[in-house]
């Protein structure tokens, strides 16, 4: 079971479906990493869990009870609105936990992504890791100074990529391990 | 220059922008292979080149000249929407060129994305390279006798990819060659 954490100091908990980049203030990018964790053609990622912090909430996606996902954008920030609204879809949970709770509380061994980490082709790689993520911003001073006492600091790649973007690449990682 | 080419057998030249998938056949597919070809964090791949081949149409991407892309899917299908009714923006050229024409005229080695290929990382890869993909049913059968004759098929995961994702791979690949 791998798990992502993905942390956007942004995103509304607010925003318009015509509108996701600037009303939701890049919540795109965080409707894309629900894609981007699950989507296989045809088929769902079941051994994945994700979780999206953003304006004081945690939002839980549990790969293996996921029903309704679709993959587009709209579709997904529809799911995202339900369980801010307090009427999730199955395998969909909200709560008001923070980030470093969240990552404190995954058990598992921490890896975040940074460009100037130590590239992901030299770690040993296991399903069950937590990868830590942030979104259009990065991470603010204080979660990467938390992040760097309990983590390992990994570069995917040579060129620095949206949250999202990022995600494909460990799975695919994963997938060959 | 890398060159992608994305065949879709269903996406629609005539879609509602809230109904990307439904009413547009799964443009949204073609969409986020937008996004994928070109969004970096905070940058554009300059050195990239896209077709997307669809309902009689091919809509090319040609990234050192694209000006007003936003990653999003809703953002995306406007760029489409304006190309399709005749009023491109810069960078995006629309044509009734056929897939197997536009094909045959970018003069590349040819890389068809199949999951029974061989894999990836047995190519010498080259940036000057053309991936060739399929939407969300797969080529035709008469696309895949086309590119068997010319092309070599490649895969670049053990599981069954979106072309999005897939297109995140390969520069994933190239990028670290």
């Amino acid at each position: 079971m791998v798990t992502f954490i993905v942390k956007s100091n942004t995103a509304k908990t607010k925003f318009l479906l015509k509108d996701l980049p600037g009303s939701g203030k890049r919540i795109d990018v965080l409707c894309r990493c629900v894609n981007s964790a699950f989507c296989l053609s045809h088929d769902i990622r079941r051994d994945t869990v994700l979780y999206l912090c953003f304006g004081r909430k945690t939002i839980k996606f549990v790969g293996k009870e996921l029903k309704h996902l679709t993959p587009d954008e709209r579709g997904i920030a529809i799911l995202l609105r339900k369980a801010i609204e307090d009427n999730p879809t199955p395998g969909v949970y909200i709560s008001e936990k923070s980030f470093q709770e969240t990552v404190l509380e995954s058990g598992k061994e921490i890896i975040y992504l940074d460009e100037k980490g130590e590239d992901i082709s030299h770690l040993k790689l296991k399903k069950d890791m937590c990868f830590v993520l942030a979104g259009h911003l990065g991470f603010s001073q204080e979660d990467r100074g938390f992040l760097e006492r309990i983590g390992r600091k990994t570069s995917i790649s040579p060129r620095i990529l949206h949250a999202d973007h990022c995600i494909i690449v460990v799975h695919n990682f994963l997938d060959r391990s």
